[in-house]
């Protein structure tokens, strides 16, 4: 699928607002991967598609996960709008012609991350946090760490899912504390 | 072994501070259990022979760990404290006679909580965070809510924990979080 193809898609499957937040994802993306290395032309596509399950309501992501055999866990069960990342990565695959495995892995592990990241999760990972359209408190903190430091900045993104969570008293999925733990020592294996 | 056996015992593997710490979850853990309807006698034991093994430096641990069958995970591996309290379990049987299984459950999860938590599992939890000799902000709080209600006491222990983790930049042991996520559905199921 061409570019367009993939936006007019998205565009019969999410919001405006959510279509915008993907370009911003995509193109932020695509400066990190020139930033840190990675292949830019993935990063734009992984940015772009990475919530394409997002406008999906919840019964239909447990029913769409059970039908394509991701294994939910029990915090999935009861937060299913998780699930909008596993299973982007299904739809991306099905609906969208992505074949790229490292594509498909980024759009995977976009939402809790994990603890094996590839170079390309990070940054879209990342990008999904820092895009121009955010603007939560010390998004702007989290834009210089970016620039200077990806690890610096990815930890900041775990700590700061974290803190989210136990101030709202919300559920913390295993492969966040999983994905901050493993970069806590990479971090400090350095 | 009668208590003044243990107390002997203990006086000879933990430093005097600790001992101290020891009399104060065992005299803590014996009010919360009296509170909440839990045995009171295992509640003090409990209390009493929870840091055990918390004098073993961290290649004991780990060896210690390792010859009693312990499945240690890589967050124990990198922090080894952390294995005092299932070998304490281990060494509260051994080398102090305990036998019952609702006394050593208790010494095995006091550290990092976990999913499954039997009441005196949670009464030690709590006992020894807020036993009279600790001092660290916001421990007035928690001991008025271990007063009013064990489950919202419990939670702001596990956060509490979190928070600490997150500003110290440490690792998260993934029983926390499962503990902390079993307790919010619980406390939603209310």
């Amino acid at each position: 699928m061409t570019k367009e193809d993939i936006l007019d898609r998205l565009a019969k499957q999410l919001s405006p607002k959510r279509l915008e937040h993907s370009r911003g994802v995509s193109h932020t993306a695509a400066e990190l991967a020139a930033r840190y290395g990675a292949d830019v032309a993935k990063a734009e596509l992984a940015g772009l598609l990475h919530d394409c399950a997002r406008g999906m309501p919840n019964n239909l992501l447990l029913q769409a996960a059970a039908a394509s055999g991701i294994v939910v866990n029990s915090v999935e069960q009861r937060e299913p709008v998780l699930l909008h990342a596993p299973l982007g990565a299904v739809i991306a695959g099905r609906d969208y012609g992505v074949d790229d495995p490292e594509v498909l892995s980024a759009i995977r592990w976009h939402t809790t991350g994990g603890p094996v990241m590839a170079l390309l999760d990070e940054i879209v990972f990342l990008a999904d946090y820092i895009e121009p359209g955010r603007s939560f408190p010390g998004v702007d903190r989290l834009r210089e760490l970016a620039a200077a430091s990806l690890p610096e900045a990815l930890l900041a993104a775990y700590d700061q899912t974290l803190r989210y969570l136990l101030s709202e008293g919300g559920l913390i999925h295993p492969a966040t504390v999983e994905g901050r733990n493993a970069l806590l020592v990479k971090i400090k294996k350095k």
